[in-house]
């Protein structure tokens, strides 16, 4: 039986061999990207009759500096190439641009998706980038779901991560909701921040305690990402794909007054800790905001939140101060705010801890360089995970 | 709120509208593709600095007309521009070749990846795309998990459909265990396959009874696939990208061996009919021989079969020979062929129901045009499952 499946295998081979020939199928015969031994990266592209080929990404080298943009040079096969000095240890994205055309590398058919635009990605190892890629360790489930929003009166998606063991087991698990930011969707985190890698390594390596953790979608319009409702394969856009694609027009409610919608259905279908010592809401950007305001409106729900680079409640609206007041008379855990220093939101958040610290509110300040970046919400998740349930 | 919340989304719009302007970031200002009102396709590429531009697809008129092929015109704002004829209603792949440079569409953010390409994809609506494409109906959810394969020594990724209603309901289902071919992995049925679109449509339209399905990985040496196991962000192959990739090396027992292992992880994990009656195991290609096998290995254990252009057992191996023999005598209730007429596969689908035939072996044939891909692969789905569970 071996054998024979290996010589038929040997024969689709061939016979794929031959289709790949094709255009629709072809791809360019080399490697790309190739992060060589001292973690500098060589990108190559096969392209002869190119007048111009160049690299744009968002690298940084071992010491610190920005690389955005190489020019690449042609060899006498036709193949463009470019090396990198060697780079740090990250999650790294970039794209070629090929006589003024943006386009994805051929050859790598790793890539994410940031709103509209579609990058290819590799990862540095070494540090960072260990915490971000698969390891050989117990690996947790990703299941994408649809609930019921009586709030908002749609069917909506979410995706959710169990960590390994809960398949298996009768514990009950603390819950992270874990928020996307605007143009973002229920598939941001899970692909972007890589949600599941993250939580992975840390339980593996015993930094964190194992959690679900519940990505929403946080645009009330919209049922689901983009090419997963019936709105169809728009194209995704800062307001929400969706809005535009043919689900109903601007919501009556918002995802926030939504929000115990999402909280009721995971406590019914997930084996949780259904007290405020056991959930955490925490977003990025508009996510911040939407966890700023969720832990707010609901009083005595959440013991943990964390603001990720969030943009943020209007401290002078008397409503939003008497519901920070009671927020912090409540009492919480965590209150965890971070921000990059290059970040177009680092003054608001400054001014809204100025806030905070004129009511006495406690919270944890995190302040990282770099700007409104996925490195720093990765970074952030990173480092907010271990501190939970503490 | 909802005015402030309109109001910094505005900004971030604003915003993130500057950074659309980097190079990293920035796409094409093109709608493409465009389906027009008769369901012709157009397709743009702004590249004002190409010299030739072409797209390249498996597109098919409503006439019954192939096109593999359209060369693209450029009009005074440097647009390359190409519209088919009106096309029949299905899901179309397509990429576009740039001076020589097979690239994605960079207005299209959806692809699918076969092996190691990948092309973009819409869906013309009408007929056959109505089932393939995501439709107001109640959805079953995607999941991703991860089972111990004690006879192959690995944990292993596997991506399990479980219909709407599953989560809130106390009924136990039938399943289809699904796979895939070679190069492929458990993410071909769910992606290229459309296999949650097909059976959240045909559950919704009452063709087919609500039902499990488990896209398992069929590679025995491989973990999961690429970019989903320890062995990296691998280039995929016709034979597994994970052999290369640090995965160990040829597998001492065959997938067959070990798929007892995963149809004990299933029906200790999943509320399941824990019967023959209650079992199907189906494949494409490589996977169809492995659902002969499978179903042939396994006595009493699935009362349906799909062979979807399958690659086929030596039927003058004795052992095998004997295997047949058991299995008709312990009776099924369907072993469903199907092969189009110019799959390389089809002399060989031919040649084993002769043999079939030789010892009175009940089964049904459907024969299809089109050859060895997905568009065939697809319709066998859609036409096996109604026949399930009668």
């Amino acid at each position: 039986m071996k054998k024979i499946t290996f010589l038929i295998l040997a024969a689709f081979a061939v016979v794929f061999g031959a289709q790949a020939q094709e255009a629709l199928w072809s791809r360019a015969n080399v490697v790309s990207p190739q992060i060589n031994e001292d973690n500098s990266v060589t990108f190559r592209l096969m392209a002869p009759q190119a007048q111009k080929v160049a690299v744009t990404g968002d690298f940084t080298t071992t010491e610190g500096k920005d690389i955005r943009y190489g020019e690449m040079s042609k060899n006498d096969k036709g193949v463009w190439e470019f090396t990198t000095p060697p780079l740090r240890s990250e999650l790294y994205s970039y794209s070629f641009v090929m006589d003024g055309v943006v386009i994805r590398d051929p050859s790598n058919v790793y890539m994410n998706r940031d709103v509209a635009s579609v990058t290819n990605i590799f990862i540095v190892n070494g540090d960072r980038g260990d915490i971000y890629k698969v390891n050989d360790v117990p690996h947790g489930s990703v299941k994408r779901s649809w609930y019921h929003s009586a709030t908002l009166e749609k069917d909506r998606r979410v995706t959710i991560y169990t960590p390994a063991g809960y398949e298996s087991g009768k514990d009950k698990y603390p819950v992270l909701y874990l928020l996307h930011g605007a143009g973002g969707d229920e598939e941001a985190w899970i692909a972007l921040g890589r949600t599941s890698q993250i939580l992975d390594n840390l339980i593996a390596q015993g930094k964190c305690e194992p959690m679900i953790v519940v990505m929403t979608n946080g645009n009330a319009w919209q049922q689901a990402a983009a090419g997963e409702s019936a709105a169809g394969m728009t194209t995704p856009s800062m307001m929400g794909g969706g809005r535009r694609g043919g689900n109903s027009g601007a919501p009556q409610k918002s995802f926030e007054d939504s929000f115990g919608d999402v909280i009721k259905y995971v406590e019914a279908n997930y084996r949780v800790i259904k007290k405020k010592e056991g959930r955490a809401v925490a977003g990025l950007s508009m996510g911040g905001m939407h966890s700023a305001n969720i832990s707010r409106m609901y009083a005595k729900t959440f013991d943990y939140v964390g603001l990720f680079s969030a943009a943020l409640p209007n401290t002078k609206d008397e409503a939003i101060q008497a519901g920070i007041k009671t927020q912090k008379d409540n009492g919480f855990k965590l209150y965890w705010i971070a921000c990059g220093t290059t970040d177009f939101l680092y003054q608001a958040n400054l001014g809204y801890m100025k806030y905070l610290d004129s009511i006495d509110f406690p919270y944890t300040y995190r302040e990282s360089d770099g700007g409104h970046i996925w490195r720093n919400w990765r970074l952030y998740l990173s480092e907010f995970a271990p501190m939970l349930w503490k």
